[in-house]
């Protein structure tokens, strides 16, 4: 056989994807002595295990047969109510069943709304800094970035007008609730004005929203679709109940959903119908809330410590925030302090995080990290801390 | 809200894409008295359902936390490692566990080989008849499709070598064994030469084989891979255990694999991989081989059952062929006449099949027809060939 030059072959549209520098931490992170603040995991002694053991158990029992056969490529019809009551339940958002497709985790929702929306060289509006797994799917379908200042209250609206007066945009890729990496939330004002504009552009909103129900003070807000934004919204049963079974859902209007169907038929059929029968007997027989409300508590108690970690050790100059929910603080180091020069250090200190610059499409953040709290335990997070201003100190 | 013209903002790329004309056929089908040939869906009275339920409990109190915590984008190795030993077994082709990715059903590995290889433009040979679901996974990513006439032993390679030498190919896809929609399999010479063939003009082979176990007579080939064709093996456990899990894989060099793993990631994080320990624990205790020996037993008389019964009652003019394995038998009516009337007529009579046009990038195959013997029990395979005789009498 020929010696193949694989190189050569490969398809323009990847030579943009960058591997995810967060996989390249993971080489640091398999070490056990290592305290990783680099992740996105949710905390699994959490994981309502016996509970998803008694599902799987019902499921495999009373349906045995249609959980193991080819099912429809737009999901298990009651799950879709489910979620559909769920909106209807938090915010008073009537959506029908039939404009839920369940997916394969929410990152596949991203992977088919660029399919199905994204020309090579679209305008594509993403928060500044933004989330990776978005970054990294929508780069395939080669849209044209725009990155939109994003700060404690959301995107910055006055920039985002300015980027649509200058072209029009295709779509916006938002996490308006505790944002992975930033931690920020979009207020009310933010989602008003943002909602506006995309109105009066046509510019399609993407309000990608795993960590919704994880908020430990202040008040829910609705989704910017109930101010009139032409939108999807995309969730996921990842930080709900469990990640590992890879379900996820896009919510659209009829005719998207048309599309997006045609097309997740083209890439996996359907989504693995066992696991969604599972999850849907999970939430239909056990308490979500009274576990949500679990989550809260632990979650809560851990960023609490994270943040009062870092201010207790690290030195003036260095900041994070205290976001109201999700899973990740956002730090920055002086300007003119390299986060990835930290990071080194860090990691010969036996502590990781993630350099904020591999969530910019410009290069930015370079002075910025993020720092996951959900999957460490408290003496850990201080020690992880103390270590990390050692690091810090030795970098001066 | 502004009313948005949704369909004025969808990619380009999907303009190609068709819905499948099998989905149009499921509505045909859903009426419980019509007897389909329609599907391709395994029995679901021989899932291994206990077995099943015994495997998911073992998984989830020996392992619940790793079972539902997110996971590597390669897949879970030790069901890589016995993908790799069966390889092994089958075919004595020495494959690496590195070498393997698990993917969300067969299918999520055709949109991953769209995504990694193809330009829009780029020459994709095809079967012609070809899999419907490949030919829509890679319309996606815009290739120029060349037909390939296809026969009772595979590909014409003098037709391959006609296209080769008049453009470029990027790639080659089959189905070599009991392919999908024909049956057919390509015989010694056929995978020897297409091997040569590839080989000396730089083509990638894909073997997409999922139903290369499902063997009723004859004996096994081993993939053109083993003849020198530079390639990938695309495999399934959805006909082996149960499709309702998506658990299937890519087999590859590992620098295609370093490609495919970011794609991948770009496109689902990972596979299901509570339903991928689940299929490990399966495959570990339980004994595939007798398994795969009831699945051939009951299939292979259901096989010889519709092919008698279509000799005993469709009219001389039209032929069906008897595969040596997998899930279809191909038919043949006269020239001129049209399988889409004779449709309508079937569906009147209760009785469903595919018109092989749906199997064509050209618009061939009209008087040709895909029929299933795997979901139907032999009293109504019979009654289903009465059926569809009597539409076919009022055709004429």
């Amino acid at each position: 056989m020929s010696t193949i030059d694989w190189n050569s072959r490969f398809s323009h549209r990847m030579s943009g994807v960058k591997k995810s520098f967060i996989r390249e931490i993971l080489k640091v992170t398999e070490n056990p002595s290592v305290i990783s603040f680099a992740g996105g995991l949710p905390s699994p002694e959490l994981f309502p295990v016996e509970e998803m053991a008694e599902a799987a158990a019902y499921v495999l029992k009373q349906n045995g047969r249609n959980a193991l056969q080819y099912s429809t490529t737009e999901g298990f019809l009651p799950l879709r109510e489910w979620i559909a009551a769920r909106y209807l339940k938090r915010f008073g958002l009537v959506v029908h069943p039939d404009e839920i497709v369940i997916t394969t985790g929410s990152q596949q929702g991203l992977d088919l709304l660029g399919k199905v929306f994204i020309n090579p060289g679209d305008r594509l509006m993403i928060e500044r800094p933004g989330y990776l797994g978005a970054i990294q799917a929508f780069s395939i379908y080669e849209p044209k970035f725009v990155g939109i200042e994003s700060g404690e209250n959301g995107v910055n609206t006055l920039d985002l007008q300015a980027a649509l007066e200058e072209a029009p945009g295709k779509m916006l890729y938002t996490v308006p609730n505790f944002q992975n990496p930033s931690g920020s939330t979009f207020d009310r004002a933010t989602r008003e004005k943002t909602a506006a504009l995309a109105d009066k552009h046509g510019l399609l909103v993407i309000e990608d929203d795993p960590y919704g129900e994880l908020r430990y003070r202040g008040t829910d807000l609705p989704p910017m679709r109930q101010f009139g934004a032409p939108g999807v919204l995309l969730g996921s049963f990842s930080k709900l109940v469990a990640p590992g079974l890879r379900v996820g859902w896009i919510c659209a209007p009829r005719e998207v959903l048309a599309k997006i169907t045609v097309a997740k038929q083209a890439t996996d059929l359907h989504t693995d119908i066992f696991a969604q029968r599972v999850i849907h007997r999970y939430l239909s027989t056990c308490d979500l809330d009274a576990h949500l409300t679990k989550l809260r508590s632990v979650y809560g108690e851990r960023i609490n410590a994270m943040h009062a970690a870092f201010q207790r050790y690290m030195p003036a100059g260095a900041r994070c925030n205290l976001p109201e929910g999700g899973m990740f603080l956002w730090a920055t180091l002086p300007v003119g302090t390299s986060a990835h020069a930290l990071f080194d250090k860090a990691a010969a200190n036996q502590v990781a995080f993630v350099p904020g610059s591999a969530f910019y499409v410009d290069n930015g953040g370079l002075n910025s990290m993020r720092l996951n709290f959900t999957n460490t335990e408290i003496p850990r997070i201080d020690e992880g801390m103390r270590r990390l201003a050692a690091a810090y100190a030795e970098l001066a």
